[in-house]
C-alpha cells in the first residue's frame, strides 16, 4: 500500500489530520526533563499519538545538536519502529527542505527515504525537476515540494509575480505532472488561506502539508473548511510541544493535540 | 578579518582559486583505505592542501552516514583547526544548501556558521530574504546563495524568464544588496559560462563559488578567463577526490590539483 493510501486509511480510522511538528530545541525543555530530548519527544510521541496521524520531524533542530541529534533520531525512529506496528504506525516526515543538483539530491534522497526509514520528505523544488527526480526513486516515499511556505518572506519570489502567475503556481504545474499525485505533495502554508483555497480547488487529489498552524498564526477551522475533506496534513509544532513549560508538559500536549484533531476533522 | 578579507589573501599568497570539493561516497574509496572515510579525507587534505584556498565540504555525503557522518565531520573539523592555524588554515565551506522559514534557518545558520566552526555556507534562496538573513547574523560567516546551478533542471525555473528576466537575476538583484558584498556571494554553474560572463560583469564584487568543473563539464581556462581576476573559487570535487582508485589516490589527487591550481590563476 502506497504512503498515501496508508495515510488516507489511517486519517479515516482515527478522524484526524493533525500532523505533530517535531522541533526540540534543548534549551526550551519543560521542567522535570532536563536536556533528555529523546524522553521528551517520546512522552509527546505517546501522549499525541491518539489524536495524531502523523509526525513531521523539523531536521534542523536534530542537526543542530550535530552526531548526537542523528544519533537521537536513529534512537527514536527505531523506538517507534518497536512500539507501533501497521496501522497504528503513523506516517513518519522528514522535514528536510533538502536541494541539490541530481547526483547530491540522490544521496540526501537515500538518506531520508531508505537509509532513515521516514515515510515522506520535504525538497525545496528550486533546481529544478531533475533535482527532485531522485526522491521520487523510493516507491514508498511521498515527497512534499514547497510551494508556498508560511513567512512574510514567500512574498520576495514564491508570490511574486513571474510572468502572467506566481511563481508558486508555475512550480506545482510544472511538477505535478512528473509523477502520481499519490507521490508528490505540496507544503501551503497556513497562513496564506485564499491561496489554499485556490490551490486546493485546482488540485483535489494531492495531498498539502499545512504549516503554521498555532504559534504562526493559522486558523485549524478556517483551513479545515476551504480544505473540504480533501487529502490534508495539518500540521502544529510549538503549540503542542511547548503547550506547559511545567511537569505536566505531556498532559497539556495531550489536551492541546486532542483540541486541534477535533478541529482539524 | 572577514572571511571575504581572509579569503582573498590566502588566493593572493598560494596564487590559487582552486576549492576541493569533498563528496565522500564509502563505497567509492580507493583500495587500500578500506571505509575508513575520514583518513581518505585527511589524506586528500593533505596532499591538495598546497595547491587549495578552500574546501567545500558536501554536507549531503556526510548526513547519509548518520551520526556516524556527523561525528566524522566533528572529527575532521578538529583535525584540520589542530593542524592548520592563521594563514595557513584554507577557508572551509559547509555545502548544505539549507532553506527553511527563520525560526528554523536560524537553527541551521547556528549550526554551520557556529557550532560546526565554518566559514561560509551555501543557502538555498528560495524562501525570501527573511530565510536568509538568519545566515547574515553571524559576522564571520560567508553566505553563497544559489543563483544559477550546474544542471539541466536549473533552466526549468532558475533561468526560465520570470516578467521580464530569469529568475536567478531577480534572486541576484534582490539580494545583493540586503548585506555587504563581503558577507554574500553566489553559487554560479560551471556549466552556464555566458551567464558567468554577464554576472561578472554586474558583479564585479562579489565572490562567485563556481562547481560543475571536471567531471560535470565545466572548463577551468574558460571560466579564469571570464572572470578577470575577480573573487571566484573554482570548484573540483570528483576529479581530485578520485583522481585514482588505487593506493596512489593521494599522490593522483595531488597532481590534479596542481594542475587546477595553474589553470585557475
Amino acid at each position: 500500500m502506497s504512503v498515501y493510501q496508508r495515510l488516507l486509511q489511517i486519517q479515516q480510522k482515527k478522524q484526524t489530520r493533525l500532523c505533530v511538528g517535531l522541533d526540540p530545541f534543548p534549551g526550551r525543555l519543560p521542567k522535570g526533563v532536563p536536556r533528555d530530548v529523546a524522553f521528551f519527544l517520546l512522552e509527546i510521541f505517546e501522549a499525541t499519538l491518539p489524536y495524531t496521524c502523523a509526525y513531521k520531524f523539523n531536521i534542523a533542530f536534530f542537526e543542530r545538536m550535530g552526531s548526537d541529534g542523528f544519533h537521537m533520531l536513529e534512537y527514536l525512529l527505531q523506538v517507534i519502529y518497536e512500539e507501533t506496528a501497521g496501522d497504528e504506525r503513523p506516517i513518519l516526515i522528514a522535514d528536510a527542505k533538502r536541494s541539490d543538483v541530481p547526483h547530491s539530491a540522490m544521496i540526501y534522497a537515500s538518506t531520508y527515504l531508505d537509509i532513515f526509514p521516514f515515510d515522506a520528505v520535504t525538497v525545496n523544488p528550486l533546481l529544478g525537476i531533475d533535482s527532485i527526480q531522485p526522491f521520487l526513486k523510493f516507491s514508498n516515499g511521498l515527497v512534499f515540494l514547497l510551494a508556498v511556505t508560511s513567512n512574510p518572506g514567500a512574498s520576495d519570489f514564491l508570490l511574486a509575480p513571474c510572468g502572467d502567475r506566481p511563481l508558486f503556481e508555475r512550480i506545482v504545474e510544472k511538477t505535478a505532472t512528473i509523477a502520481s499525485h499519490e507521490r508528490i505533495g505540496y507544503v501551503v502554508g497556513a497562513t496564506h488561506p485564499e491561496i489554499f483555497r485556490s490551490l486546493r480547488s485546482a488540485y483535489p487529489s494531492h495531498f498539502f502539508l499545512v504549516p503554521g498552524i498555532g504559534a504562526q498564526g493559522g486558523d485549524m477551522t478556517q483551513l479545515r473548511q476551504a480544505n473540504q475533506n480533501r487529502p490534508a496534513l495539518f500540521t502544529v509544532s510549538r503549540s503542542i510541544l511547548y503547550a506547559s513549560l511545567s511537569e505536566d508538559f505531556a498532559k497539556a500536549a495531550r489536551r492541546q493535540a486532542e483540541k486541534f484533531q477535533q478541529e482539524s476533522w
